[in-house]
């Protein structure tokens, strides 16, 4: 059977010429970094040349960066590291923290889990498109307030938050910002400084890079507590053996989206614009997200009488892997919160479909979904109650 | 020049047949474990699989086996994730850890950072051997303890400690038992039903696994706070999107381990002794650990008047890689803290060289390795204002 991967959001396959370059450290330059013979000042160097690629990349210094082992890791050390560094030093104020409601479900549970320890937490709403209002920012930041962290593009919907003016914002007030740019990373340029992002999630398995490895971006004089206590790999901030092939792929993984970003861009805009122009013409379906402001690789469709997670089952049943949200919250029945936020009803949000493109999508990948899938949509929508009417 | 490693102990490189294991998950079957395409699904399924290859060999079910990125991180898990638990049910109390003075740097650091989070912790010292006493297990046990770790085998000086003896008494007292076994599992039989282990740390980098992926055994019913929150991956314990290639190198590498676990140690004992033996040799030299009681792969020897780090040096530049300690603080300047545990004054920590062997390791590498040593022993004695006398 014919295979279409549309679901490029959840992970992407490492290309050929990333694994190229991972494999001779896996078993010929092995060595631990922290070791003072060869073997460890070889992988060592490796590391080092990884980080400046990274660094130079958002326009950071080597220093700045802290290899983690997923966005998760990057997120949670973010939000637990900045609550955590401000209790040593405030005691029994445990400070402010916003974030918005669109945030990766790792954002989402770090908060749930600081606001049982008592750091407060404010829930910034987003517009129908997925917006952050920087307005709304400005209007939220108080005395005691820490930290701004705001999504760079939406996992689910794709839309692209003003994050230079949240930063902007964030500057002249003095909390610190960071964003999570898991889905932007590779895809669209970032400038830290221009754009004064002090905190930064960066991950591999977006970007054809291995899975296992992310990276944080600290900005120079900014204190957070690690989350792994040990060794004091990553200038104390994250002990662990130092996952050197995953470093090196993730690197060589960023370089090669740099590289082809502006002809891969454009590439994928086109057949997403195909993709929601012809979806959009089958009666009873609306675009999630913004129009415009939106991840070159991302579809986001509602169909009206559509069970989501039927749609998905039935389209892999011939071949097609797209998803109803973040495959973080695949696996429950709940309706995506995202989804929600942008104001749909219940049955709208369980009726939406992610299809998101990437590096090895073809045009005859689009073509293949858009005929298998409106016959699919016409037999759903027999079997639903509601959905007789088309 | 010939290249020797000797440094199996810091991290070993992934076997040919491991890495093969693992290829097909990069680029071909690359799914999300959570999404419910069959991509998705597939890379789920080799996760499961490599699960109870792991599980099963330790005796454990494969629902008590979570996956996290590193030993150190499984072990910050263990003692922060008990610790917060606790400190949920049981409010103001926080408890109280018991550990060796011969853990790794990632259960002390973790122990130091939840004192300063007002954890109570007893530090278990050591034999001259590196013995960890049963009997001073029991005294040690309070009302509030809460767990008890102390490692396997000694990642420094390669003695295994009494962990059946040491469980059976936390059974019988009711505190769990937390063993950090990175050293040696795969490489000594473990059953955690056996040995009364409630939570076992085990490494896929020092197996000949890949780096970037270890587990948590946590026996059923045990409730530990997860260290990474959010999509719930892992029964909810470790958020990330799941390492896939990782994970299923790891189990390929765990079971190589198994079936070849007699022959080898029999072979790297042999290897082990013959090093030792010849070493003794040498005028004021001393064997480090437990003559019998240690890893089959553990050479730690201290040489009188010497400078270990000169010695790893010196060694490097002759194409052999060992290490004077941990990999984790071979950076540092301090002597090892498992050497001075042991009774050894500073200077003779300082003197002291581990030797590990592995899988790759031959008869001639050995033979290199005592062709080479002595005259560097001779050297730098020479050099030295003490050594003058051999």
């Amino acid at each position: 059977m014919k295979k279409v991967y549309l679901d490029y959001a959840a992970t992407t396959p490492v290309d050929p010429r990333v694994l190229k370059a991972m494999i001779p450290y896996f078993s010929k330059k092995f060595g631990n970094t922290m070791s003072l013979h060869s073997f460890g000042q070889n992988a060592k160097t490796a590391t080092e040349q990884a980080r400046q690629v990274l660094a130079k990349m958002i326009g950071a210094s080597p220093e700045e960066i802290i290899f983690t082992s997923s966005a998760t890791e990057s997120n949670n050390l973010v939000l637990k590291g900045i609550a955590s560094a401000f209790r040593q030093k405030q005691g029994q104020n445990r400070g402010h923290m916003i974030i918005s409601t669109i945030e990766h479900p790792c954002i989402m549970e770090s908060a749930k889990w600081l606001e049982s320890q008592g750091v407060e937490i404010t829930k910034l709403p987003v517009d129908k498109y997925g917006l952050v209002n920087p307005d709304d920012v400005k209007k939220a930041i108080k005395k005691n307030t820490i930290l701004v962290s705001v999504i760079h593009a939406s996992n689910e919907i794709g839309t692209i938050e003003p994050i230079a003016e949240i930063g902007k914002i964030c500057k002249e007030t003095g909390v610190y910002f960071h964003t999570d740019a898991a889905q932007s990373f590779g895809k669209i340029p970032i400038s830290v400084k221009e754009m004064n992002i002090d905190l930064l999630t960066a991950s591999s398995h977006k970007i054809y890079g291995p899975k296992g490895v992310a990276l944080l971006y600290v900005r120079e004089g900014i204190k957070i507590t690690p989350l792994l206590h040990g060794g004091g790999q990553e200038s104390g901030l994250r002990s662990s053996t130092v996952n050197v092939p995953a470093i090196v792929g993730f690197a060589k993984a960023a370089e090669l989206c740099l590289k082809e970003m502006e002809k891969e861009s454009k590439r994928l805009s086109r057949l997403r614009d195909r993709l929601i122009k012809t979806l959009l013409k089958i009666e009873g379906v609306h675009l999630n997200g913004h129009p415009q402001k939106r991840l070159s690789n991302n579809v986001n469709i509602r169909f009206d009488f559509i069970e989501g997670e039927s749609l998905v089952i039935q389209l892999d049943l011939q071949g097609i892997a797209c998803s109803t949200g973040s495959a973080c919250s695949s696996m429950k029945l709940e309706p995506s919160y995202v989804l929600l936020a942008i104001g749909l009803k219940r049955e709208e949000a369980h009726g939406s479909l992610r299809i998101s493109l990437g590096r090895f999508t073809k045009e005859e990948d689009v073509k293949y979904f858009l005929k298998v899938l409106p016959p699919i949509i016409k037999k759903l929508r027999e079997i639903s109650p509601y959905g007789k009417k088309y």
